[in-house]
C-alpha cells in the first residue's frame, strides 16, 4: 500500500526553485528525459495542455482563424532571409546535416519558430487583396537549444501554437495583434485565474524581426515576472524579405502587413507558480482536468459507502455547467485513504469529498473540501443538493483564487521614483516596479546589470505625465514595468 | 471574378497518379514545400485530419488510454538497443549533429517512431504489476527520410498518433493489439465508408522489432492496396532491451508485454483515392468538415434569396445529429455561381443546394444536390422539412458510398490457384488476390519480383483447408491476400 510523505516536497518558502521542480515531478505533470533539455509531458500535465489547447483553439476558430500544418525543417538559406530574425535565433539552432545516410547539400534546421518556412509558402498563395486577410495558425513543436533548462519554463523542445496572419493594411494587422493579446489576457484571467499587465516591449526585448512586440506579463509568487504570451506586429519586414505581395483594390502592388503570436507549454509553469502551495498544485476549477474527486473510506458496509460515492458523482456529472471535466471516484484498495487524500492535494484537484459510513447512513452531511482551504472551513451539503453546492463552490474557488492572485499582483507592484529604492526592492522582495525610463538602451542595460531587472513592458493603458528616468534622470515620457524575468 | 476549368484535373482513367496529385492540389488539401519531401497541410486538408483526430481520440480515451508527449529527439545509442528495430530504421534517419552552435558529443536522430525514447522512460515508471496496464498514446510528427515521396502517401515528415502500451501478460497485450485493430477497422468503415481486410503480416512485411504485426489493408480504385493502420504485438523484445520489468502478484520479476499501433496522415490519401472522381474529392458525410454548402444565385431581389439561404442553413444546423460539421453559405460577389458550384464539387462537399428567385418565391422546391450524383437524380424538399431531408440524404450518401466501395472491393478480390493467372491479373487489372502461400520467404520474394505483388496479410478470419503454394506448389496451410502495395 502506497504511503505518502509530505516532506518529499520542499517548502515554497525554503527554496522556491526546488519546490517548483518537486511539485511538477511529484504531481506527475512532467519528467526528465534521456535527451538533454527535453522533457516528457506525463498524462496529467498533458491533460492541462489539452484544456489550454481546446479553449484557445475555439477562440481562434470563433475569430475566423484556420489551422494548418507546416514542415518541421527549415533550409538554412530561408532562415537567413530576414536579417534580424536570423541574428536572434542563430545561437539556438539544432542542425540536421545528414538524411537517409547521406550528407545533405544544404543543412536543415529544426524550426525554432516558423516565420521563414511559412512565409516562403505564403507568397504562392497570395496575389490579390481578395486573398487577405489570411488568418492561419498551427499547433506544433519547436526546438531552441538552451544552455540552462527548467521543466516547462525553458526546455529545448516545447509545444505551442503559432499564429501567422497577413493583412491589407497596417490598421488591420495592428488590430489583429491587439485582438489576440486581448484573447490571451482574457484566457489567463478567466481560466488560469491569473492577472497580467498588457503592454509593448522595448526594442531590446522584442521579437527578432518584429516592428513591435506586445506581451502578457504576469507576476509569479517569488516576485519574478513571466512573459506568458506574445503578439507581434511584424510590419512589412518579412513580406519584403519573402516577397509577399498583392494587388490592392486599385491594382497597385503592395507588400502584406503581418502578425504572429504564440502561447507555449511554458504557461503550465506559470499556472504551477501562481497558485501552488506547500502541499502541491492548486488548480483553478476552470482549467483543472479533474474537478472533483470522491474518496470513500472503506471498511465494513463498503457497499453503502460506494453507493453514496456513485450517487454524488452522478449528481455532479449531471450538472452540465461551464466546468467541463471529470469527477473521479478513488475506490481502489491498493492505496490508503491518507495516500489518496494527499494525492488529491498534490494534484491540485479543486474539490475532494471524503465519505464514510456516517455520511452513507445520513448521520453526517457531506463535506466539500476546497483545495485552497486545506481542510478548514469546508462547506457541507446534503445528497439532494450536492450537485448544486459543488458547482457553487467551484465558482467561489475560481473567484477566490483570482482575487488572491490579484491581491498579490497589486501588493507587489511598486511605484518607484528613486533608483536606490529600486535596487533595494529588487535585492529584497522583488516584484513589479513601475518607473520612468527615458527609452535609452544604455539605461536599460545598466539597470539590468545592476539589479537583474529588465523592462517588461510599457502598459497599453499608460497615461503618465512626463517625469525623470529612474537611471539617468533625463526626461522620460512614460512609466515602464520592470522586473526580474523568467 | 474567378472562373474554374474542369480540365485542370487529369481524368482518373487517363492517369491515376496525376489525377491524385491534381485533386489534392486543386482542392487545397495540401501543397508542396521548400523542404524536399515535406508537404504543407492546408486548412481544408487539416480540417479532415482534425476530424480523424477527434474521432479516434475519443475512442482511445473511452477505452482507457491516456495522452502524453515525448521528446522529438532520440540519442543514437538508444535507437541501437533493439537490433531489428535499428536495422529497419537506419536507412531513413535524419541526424542532428550540431546544437546551439556546437558539435554534439552524441548525434541525435529525429524520431522516425518513438519506441526507444518512450521505453527508456517507461522503465522508470513501472515497478509493480499494479502499474500495469500502462496505456499511453501521443499525437505527434515523425520523420523518415524517403527517396520518392507523394503527397500524404509518403512524405519525409508526417503526422500520426502512436500508442504504446505495457501489460502483465501476453494474453492481455494480444487482446490490446486486436482491440485497437478493431477500433481502426470500425473507424474506416463507419467514417471513411472504406472496407478493409484485417490480418497478420508476414515476417518480411512486419514492423522491425515486433513479434507480429496486424494491419488494416484497403484497396484503392487503381487496384493497389494501402496499409491504412497497424497494430503490433511487440512481445517482450523491447522490454528485454530496455529493462522494463515489474514484480508480479507473487513477487517474481517479469518483463512487460508490449504493443504499439498507429494511423497517420497517409489515411487522407486513402480517403482521396477511395471515393474521388474526375470532378475532384468525394467526402463521406461523416468525415467531411463541411457537410453542406448553400449557393444563392444572386440577381435582383437578392434579399429574398439570401433570406431563404439563411433559413435553410438554420434548418440544417438545428438538426444536431450524428453529422457534426458546418453548413456554409457562399454568397460572396467575388466569385461566379459556376465557380462556386465547381469548387463545392472539387472539395467533395456532400451536399450542394443552389437556390434562386424561383425557390425564394416558392415556385420551385429546394433541390438537394448529392455530390456523387453529379447533378442527376437530385432529391427535393420544401423549406419546412429541409433539415430532415438533408439529414436523410447525408445518411443515404454515407451508406451508398460504402456500398460502392465494398462492391469495388469484392469485385476486385480474386481467388487464384494458378500462378499464370496470378501474373496476368497483376499485369492487367490488379486488385487483391487470395492465394495459397507456403510461408517461405523465397516464394514471397520471387512473387514480388515477378508480379510486384507482396503478401498483404493473412486474414484474421481465415478458415482454409490446406492447399498448394501458388509459387512452388508445396503444401500451404493458408490463403494470403496479395496485392501491389502503396
Amino acid at each position: 500500500m502506497k504511503q505518502f510523505n509530505k516532506k518529499e516536497i520542499t517548502k515554497k518558502s525554503v527554496d522556491f526553485n526546488r519546490w517548483y521542480t518537486d511539485v511538477i515531478l511529484k504531481a506527475k505533470l512532467a519528467d526528465y528525459s534521456p535527451v538533454r533539455g527535453c522533457m516528457v509531458i506525463r498524462p496529467y500535465g498533458f491533460a492541462i495542455w489539452k484544456r489550454i489547447h481546446d479553449i484557445l483553439d475555439k477562440e481562434f476558430i470563433d475569430s475566423g482563424h484556420q489551422e494548418a500544418y507546416f514542415p518541421l525543417f527549415v533550409p538554412i538559406s530561408l532562415l537567413k532571409k530576414e536579417k534580424k530574425h536570423v541574428e536572434g535565433f542563430s545561437p539556438e539552432l539544432a542542425v540536421i546535416t545528414h538524411g537517409g545516410g547521406e550528407k545533405l547539400e544544404e543543412p536543415l534546421i529544426v524550426r525554432p519558430t516558423s516565420e521563414t518556412i511559412m512565409y516562403e509558402i505564403y507568397k504562392n498563395w497570395i496575389s490579390s487583396w481578395r486573398d487577405l486577410p489570411l488568418l492561419y495558425y498551427t499547433w506544433n513543436n519547436v526546438v531552441r537549444w538552451e544552455k540552462r533548462t527548467r521543466l516547462f519554463l525553458r526546455t529545448t523542445e516545447f509545444l505551442w501554437h503559432e499564429g501567422h496572419t497577413v493583412h491589407n493594411t497596417h490598421k488591420d494587422s495592428l488590430n489583429e495583434v491587439l485582438k489576440i493579446l486581448s484573447i490571451y489576457n482574457s484566457f489567463y484571467k478567466e481560466y488560469f485565474a491569473m492577472p497580467s499587465v498588457l503592454g509593448k516591449k522595448s526594442d531590446l526585448e522584442k521579437f527578432p524581426g518584429a516592428d513591435d512586440t506586445y506581451a502578457v506579463e504576469s507576476l509569479m509568487t517569488d516576485g519574478k515576472a513571466l512573459q506568458a504570451g506574445t503578439s507581434h506586429d511584424l510590419g512589412q519586414n518579412f513580406s519584403k524579405a519573402f516577397s509577399i505581395q498583392f494587388q490592392d483594390r486599385v491594382g497597385k502592388l503592395q507588400y502584406g502587413w503581418q502578425t504572429c503570436w504564440a502561447i507555449s507549454t511554458r504557461a503550465i509553469g506559470a499556472l504551477v507558480m501562481t497558485h501552488g502551495d506547500d502541499n502541491g498544485l492548486v488548480l483553478p476549477p476552470k482549467i483543472a482536468p479533474i474537478k472533483a474527486v470522491i474518496i470513500p473510506i472503506l471498511g465494513k458496509d463498503d457497499k453503502k459507502v460506494l453507493s453514496l460515492a456513485k450517487k454524488i458523482k452522478t449528481a455532479i456529472d449531471d450538472k452540465k455547467s461551464q466546468f467541463s471535466g471529470l469527477v473521479e471516484i478513488w475506490d481502489d484498495l491498493e492505496n490508503s485513504f491518507g495516500w489518496k487524500a494527499n494525492e488529491a492535494e498534490l494534484k491540485g484537484i479543486p474539490i475532494t469529498i471524503a465519505i464514510g459510513l456516517k455520511e452513507a447512513s445520513g448521520e453526517k452531511s457531506i463535506s466539500i473540501n476546497r483545495r485552497d482551504h486545506n481542510g478548514k472551513l469546508n462547506p457541507t451539503s446534503s445528497l439532494s443538493n450536492v450537485g448544486d453546492r459543488v458547482e457553487e463552490v467551484l465558482i467561489e474557488l475560481q473567484v477566490d483564487l483570482y482575487q488572491k492572485a490579484d491581491d498579490f499582483f497589486k501588493n507587489n507592484t511598486y511605484q518607484v521614483d528613486d533608483y536606490h529604492e529600486f535596487k533595494n526592492i529588487m535585492k529584497t522582495k522583488k516584484g513589479f516596479i513601475k518607473a520612468y525610463w527615458c527609452g535609452d538602451k544604455t539605461c536599460e542595460q545598466k539597470i539590468k546589470q545592476e539589479t537583474k531587472a529588465t523592462t517588461r513592458c510599457l502598459p497599453l493603458d499608460a497615461k503618465d505625465k512626463q517625469g525623470q528616468c529612474i537611471c539617468c534622470g533625463k526626461r522620460a515620457l512614460e512609466k515602464w514595468f520592470f522586473a526580474q524575468a523568467y
